[in-house]
Formats: structure tokens, C-alpha cells, sequence
């Protein structure tokens, strides 16, 4: 699909990996739409060297930022305002946690590390928005997203301290999203998105049977990354000028469906193993 | 338990027509916290004759009233004023599909079917709040109290079109309770009870399957009639005074849960019979 | 704008009244965007006369369709097949009660007009779905929209019975919608709008005034008719394909907004004249 | 009232200040109904020393505990368990944000008071669960709450970075919740209370004004401190053994509520003195 729904637009995207990150599904498809953007990405994620293949692709400047770091980020966005003057979307696409990596159990976790993994995944979130804000850096109409998991709203035993990282980041969309509407028509969402085999989200224990369990529920079946970029061009073109301060769900229909038929099978067919 | 926290309460109670019903227990419950009240149910349930053991039990009138009939909803209040004065609380705990009970498809509804089973699960709501607001029924303080279920907020294939008449009965609380509130001070909420077998719960096609997967996703496990008839209590308490319009998740946990750790094992399971 | 987002895409239209109808926009931009359609409505809503205009403006056939009747809708359908082939989306933007156009209050609702406003507003939504289901009418990754509002959720004392009423659309869609998703691959969301002047929502008792609060709480505003139509325009290209069975906020960040600063300032302004 | 709801339970009570605190009337209702407890709060707080008319009130012993120190937290839960063994309840209210305080704006948050608050307003409620946790400190059956306020879900303009610490602490609430519910039978809840007049809660900027605008949305009116403890006296007791991992607002019906009567008529008065 290419129907130049970007053309003329300007942004920023956080958090492309490799070809397996939503995000940079997102830069192809935006690259597609007429967008032209800077990816960026923390220094340790550059030295895997994959993100030029995208560069080269889109046509796009990498630039290394650490978004803990409001000194990494002020010159990120220098740059970006060097390079197009304001901008008209960001898509945040960031989140670790260090309790997850390290296998820490929830009741269990480490405090330090906690404090490090909402740091990066939900305070960098709002680092990045008041770095656009004190730089006046968004045009009128633009858009900011931020990607995020409905372990927000529910509990999933091993999604352990991202759950609390993505209700505070949904959190800080609807605060800053209030200032960004009111004063600078700017509008602020989140996008709830199926569990999507990223190389981020396969760390996860026990995720791919949690993959098919999210698929078996969803009436559409899991979204995947392409899905989830088609659903942020949506979001960052005009056609959705008046959506604000929402958690999008984008995920076939699973947070709505209490239970499908396929997991009740399921679950009938191991009870009578049992 | 009894802790007399009903005293001096009375009330009606809709909808108990065996010991496996929650609106059984909880007359039980709320006799024993010293409420009284009138029990009613259709003229059709009464002929089973059951509830007279529990009128018997708890000291209680039984009163038939067809719950789609303003005449007979205004006999059954007529009797309960010149009984009691005016009430501290009503139990509707009242709920049938035609289209659930034919087999009907929720795809393939019969209309007139529909209609039916909307006035007496929904509607009947209305009925009964708009005869007690008629007659100015109910004392200052007062509670009044439905029962729904998740499927009002989450699709359950097989729950049909009890669940859209489960989420019009929980919006009647919203729209009849502002009115209550703001003029009557009387609460008016819903309680969204696990699935519970009861006569009518039995009924429901893949239900015994469905119980148990909710249970395996409840942290507490379902909640039982039993349990619900003591939430009931405090809902009618005057330690809950201040909670209107609200839909009452009392459910083990399961309405926050996105997946437990059983029910992954058992999609597990399951994935590798096959 | 116009991408060609809708190109080759067919559907049918329900509800455009006048040019300040969200269907009116809506079939305009559709075409813009490359759609054909057919554009229906009551006999009585055609007998206005206005709706030629806009199939003249937009190419589109004007079929006449009681949608509370299953006949009307078959031949409805039926036309549209015969024409389009299977269709690729339906717009639903159908609503009226006649206790609000009577001034019945909510607390003594007339239930024989509580029954019609329903079967209406919200059972229409199912009697579309299910006359496209039966005959095969949709195509994989085609997508069904219904028109909702706020009070779905939250009680506000002027929408009366049509707030039920919404709940109950927004169920259907959720019910529907997971087997349209399993088993044929078609989305099914709602949108929640803002308060939009529209010929039909002007008849609201108070409906200036709360315009008017709606605009100062939303940090970007009311979204307009125009914008709503933009929005459709979205949810019907295929950038949207995973996203099903949710109620869109629409309403530049209303549903999410507890107060504004606007509506303070308002409060204490008021406070200080009494 | 007195019913003895609580009797031969044990608990510990954080956060009671003076007595305009949610958590001292919470101690005098929990004492009333035959509970025992030990108080706590940080040093730098009983160092204004009202908290010791409370603990003679209500025969409980003072324990200064900094919430962000598990050094603290442990010894507080040694002398709780030496003195009671297992209890039965805890009651998280503390909260407090250093940017707010100072009269930072959310667009231009400290983060290192941002941190400092959150790790006060929010990980204290993990960590308190977390020495519970690990000492088995907790009866099967019990009960732990924390309090929370509804800019978790809305924004509120002045409400801060607090907003994004209470979305923190209920998602701490559901994902703790889940173990204390598999392996511990323990239920764990959030109370999302009305605006209220706490010695905290009156240094908000604009708090007074956002008071009486609640007051007039909330159908029952403001929900009081003292309304507050009784509706924890319920939910510490028997009778909500099966609620778990709720938010529930206890506000006179203010979060269902999208506007009232009274607050059209303050905005229309308001737009005729323009």
C-alpha cells in the first residue's frame, strides 16, 4: 500500500532494533506513506550495526540518544529541528526492564532494577515530551505515540514489573497529553498491541505459549508488527486528528473477548487428559 | 456470621427460586444480619413452591409478581409499604433469554424472542425502580442492588444475548441511580458475579467448561452464591454508603487477570496432544 | 486530503438525514477517498428530499429501508449484492427515542416508546448484521461501524433512554463482532463521538449548553461531524484491519479528561457570582 | 456503629497523620468494630506527635517506619508479627510528590523529585507487600488495601505526577494482587476515594475549587474521610472475601457520573456573565 498519507510529514522513532521491532515495521510503512524521520535508538542497540540497513532504506539519519538522558535527547532533538524545523509525529517504542532480564520474580524484585527499567520505559516517555515541549519542536496537528500492553489494565504472571512500567507510560500519555492538546494541539495516544515476537518480547519467559493463547482468544487473531505499523500511520496521519489521550487497543478483538471457543476446547481436551 | 448489620433494614428481594439461587442466599444472609423482606418471583417460579421453605426460614412473605407488569410490581409494592413503611433495599436478581433457552444462535436471533428476554432481564430493572420512585419507597440511605455478569464488558460466545442485556441492565443503574442519588440519597449499582451454577447458570450451553476456566483464572477462584450473599450484606450495610453507579466486579479477580499460569499450562497441554 | 485510501471498496451508508449529518460527511469523504455506496435511510427521513443531493454529489444509489424491518433490509441488501458484489463496510448511524422527542423524564419512561426507540437505535444494529451475515454480504477484512456516545458509560441526565440504548449497540457490536472476526474476518467497532450538532442531536433538552462544556473539558475541542467522517474514513481503510470489537473514543480527549482548567475557572467564576 | 465486623482481626495501618487523615478515621472505625492494629508512619510524620492520640484512642502501639527503607519495613513487620503473628489486614496511605510541593509543572517535572515521589507514593506499596510477603506475614483471608484517586484514569491538571503514582500503585495492586491470590488466599484492592480534605490533600493547588465541583457531579455528593473508613471497615471484613484486584471508586458516584445538572447550570450561568 503507498498512498502518501504522510507526504510532507516530519518525525522521530524510537526504538527499532531489527527487523522484527514494531518500530521498524513502523519506519517502513511511514518511509512508504511520504514520511521522513530520524531513527534513533540507545548506543548500545546502534553498535548491532542494523539499524543503517534501515537507514539506507528509508532515507533516514540515524542518531544515538540514550532516552534516560535529557542531554542525549536535547541534542537528538537539535538535530531533528536542525535538519526539518518542527516535527509532526514521534512513536516511542521503548521498554526493558532489568528484573524480567535477570529473572527476578515479582514478589521478589530488585529495587534498583526496578527503578532503572521505569526509567527507561516509562520516564523516557515523558523525558522525550518535555524535551519537544521546551523546544516548541511539534507543529499543530501533530502526533505522539507511545506502544504499550494491556498488562496495564489485567495481570499476566510473567510480564512481572512492565506491567506497572506500561500503566505509569499510559499514565504519563493522558498527563502530557492534556498540555499537548490544550496548548499546543498536539495529540498524545498509546497503542495496546497483541504480544508481537519481537526480539524484546521472545525474552519473556513462557511467551510463546502465551502467544498462542492471546491468538486463540483474539476473534482476528493476533496483530503483528506490519499490522501494528499500518494501525501507527493511521495514527500519525490526519484522518485521526481528534483522537487523544486514549490506550488504543490493536490486538484482533483479545481485550474484548472474554473467552473463545478454541480455548474452551482447549481446556475441555486437557481436563479429560487429566 | 451475624454481626446484626442489617437491622432494622427491609427490603425486597427478586429472583430466588431454589437453594442453588444467589438471591437464596442472600435472603438467608441478610436474615441472619436481621433484615427483613418480602421474596418475589413470577408466578411460574412460585408454582414450584420451593420458596416457602426459605419464607418459612427467614420469617419472609411471598409475594408473586410478574416483573414486566406495572400491575403487578405496584401490588407487590402497595403490600411491601403497608408491611414496612418505607424500604432500605432491593435485590433484582432476575435474568432469561428465550433465545439462550430455544438454542438460538446469537447470529440467527429471533426478534420477538429478543424483545422478551430484554424486558424481563433489563427492563424489569426500570419497572421495579420506577414503582418504588413512584411511590417514594425507599428511605434516605437506601440500596439498590442488580445482578450482571463480565459478558456486559466481554464477549462469551455462548452467553448470546444475555450479554447485551446485561450491559443495558447495568447502564439502567447508571441512568435511574443519578436521579436516586442526586434526589432520593439511595445507591443504585451492579454486582458482576463469577459464573455461579445456579438452576439458570446450568442452563447456559458449555457452561460447566466455562466455570472451570474461570476458576483456573480467578486468584481467589469464583466467588460462590455464598460468597456473593455476603458482598450483597455489605452492598445493603450502611458501610457503604457513598458507592453508587458502579459495577461491582466480585469475582475472585478474574475481571483483572489476563492469564493465569493453570491456564497456560493447560493450553500447554493441550498444544502438545496435538 | 484524498489518498485513495477507500479505493474499489463498496459499502452501504445508513442514517444521512442533512448535510450536518456524521453520515452525510461521512458518504462525502468516503467518496472522496474512492468508495461507492449505497446510501440508505428510513422512507420517512427520503420523503426530506435532501439525501438526493448527496448521492448526486457522490454517485450513489438511494435505497429507502425501514431498518427495524428485516424485509426492507433483505431487499436492501439484496440491491447492494446485485450491485457491489459482497460490500466492504457499513456505516450505522441510526438512532431515536421517542421518550426524549416526547419529554418523557427518565424516571417515568413510557415503556411501549422505550421498546421502539430501542428496536430503533440499537436491535437495527443486529438486524443489519445478521441480514449481511445470512447472505454472505461482507468481505474478509471488511469493516462494520455503529455511531455511539459517552453516555454508554457515564450517566448524563438529559441522554435518558438513548444512553441505554447505546450500551446495548456498543454490546451488540462486541457480541456480533466476535463471530463476524472468527469465522468470516470482518472488524466491528463503535465510535464514541463527540456531542455534534447534528439535526438530531439539537432535539437534546440542553444540548447547547453541554456542547459547549464538552468543548472546554476536551484538551483539542469537540471533534466536528467533518472529523468524525475522517475518522470512519480510517477505520474503513485497511490501515485499521486488527482493530475489533472496541468502542473509539473520538472526542479529542473528552473521555479522558477529569476536569480543565476552562471548567474550574467556569465553577469558580459561578461560585463567586452566587 | 459497632458490630464487631472486625473482631480478632489484626492489622497495620500506614500513613495516619492528624485527624483529617483517611487513615486515622480508618483506625477509629477498625478499632469500633473490635480490630487491632499498629499505626505507622514515617518519623519526620509522628514527630509532630498527634499520632499519639490516636494510638490511645484506639489501644495500638506507634511504629515509625520509612516506607522506602525495607530496614524499616522489616522491623516494623517483626514487631507486628511478634506481637500479633500473622495479621489480618494492611491499609496503604501514603503518598506524596515533591513536585508538587514545589510547585513544579507537569511540563517540566524534577526528575529527581519525580523519582523520590514515586518510590515514596508508589513502590512503598510493592515493598510493604514484598516484607509481607517473604515473612508470611499474612492470615488466609486477609485483606490489603491501598488508596488511590481517579486522576489514575482521567487527568486532572493540577493533580501532577501524582497521577501517574496512583496509575503505578493499582497496577502494583493487580500484579501483587495475583500471588497474594494463587499461594496466600489474600485479597488485594485499591480504593479510589472522592477529593478530600486531608491535611495532604489541602495542599493541591486549586483543591478547594475541584472539591466543589465533585461535589456537584457526584450524584451522593463528595464521599467523606469518615464515609471512607467505614467502606475499608467493609472491605477488611468477611463479607468482600472475594473481591480482589479492583479499583473501587467509593466517590457518591462522581466516575460513572458525565455531568450533572448542577454543573450545566454553573456553565450556563458562567457563559451568560461573559
Amino acid at each position: 500500500m503507498s498512498y502518501g498519507l504522510l507526504k510532507g510529514k516530519k518525525g522521530i522513532i524510537f526504538g527499532a532494533l531489527d527487523q522484527n521491532s514494531i518500530a521498524w515495521k513502523a519506519a517502513e510503512q511511514c518511509h512508504e506513506e511520504g514520511a521522513e524521520f530520524i531513527l534513533t535508538n540507545a548506543p548500545v542497540a546502534l553498535r548491532m550495526g542494523e539499524l543503517n540497513a534501515l537507514a539506507e532504506k528509508t532515507g533516514s539519519e540515524v542518531v544515538g540518544a540514550d532516552a534516560t538522558s535529557m542531554e542525549d535527547l536535547n541534542k537528538l532533538f537539535d538535530i531533528a529541528i536542525a535538519k526539518f524545523g518542527k516535527i509532526d509525529f514521534i512513536l516511542h517504542s521503548i521498554g526493558m526492564s532489568v528484573n524480567v532480564r535477570k529473572g527476578k520474580h515479582y514478589t521478589d524484585l530488585n529495587y534498583d532494577w526496578l527503578t532503572k527499567g521505569w526509567d527507561i520505559s516509562s520516564v523516557s516517555f515523558h523525558r522525550v515530551m518535555k524535551c519537544a515541549w521546551d523546544k516548541d519542536a511539534m507543529n499543530q496537528g501533530g502526533s505522539i505515540l507511545a506502544l504499550t500492553y494491556i498488562a496495564a489494565q489485567r495481570t499476566f504472571p510473567d510480564y512481572n514489573d512492565m506491567a506497572d512500567n506500561k500503566a505509569y507510560l499510559e499514565s504519563i500519555a493522558r498527563s502530557f497529553g492534556y498540555f499537548w492538546g490544550k496548548e499546543r494541539g498536539v495529540r498524545v495516544n498509546t497503542i495496546s498491541q497483541s504480544p508481537t515476537p519481537t526480539t524484546a518480547g521472545n525474552g519473556v519467559k513462557g511467551f510463546s505459549g502465551f502467544m498462542g493463547f492471546a491468538d486463540k482468544m483474539s476473534p482476528l487473531g493476533n496483530a503483528t508488527a506490519l499490522d501494528c505499523a499500518n494501525y501507527i500511520v493511521a495514527m500519525f496521519s490526519d484522518l485521526t486528528a481528534k483522537v487523544t489521550l486514549q490506550n488504543l487497543f490493536h490486538d484482533g478483538g483479545y481485550s474484548n473477548t472474554g473467552v473463545s471457543q478454541e480455548v474452551i476446547e482447549a481446556m475441555d481436551a486437557n481436563n479429560k487428559e487429566d
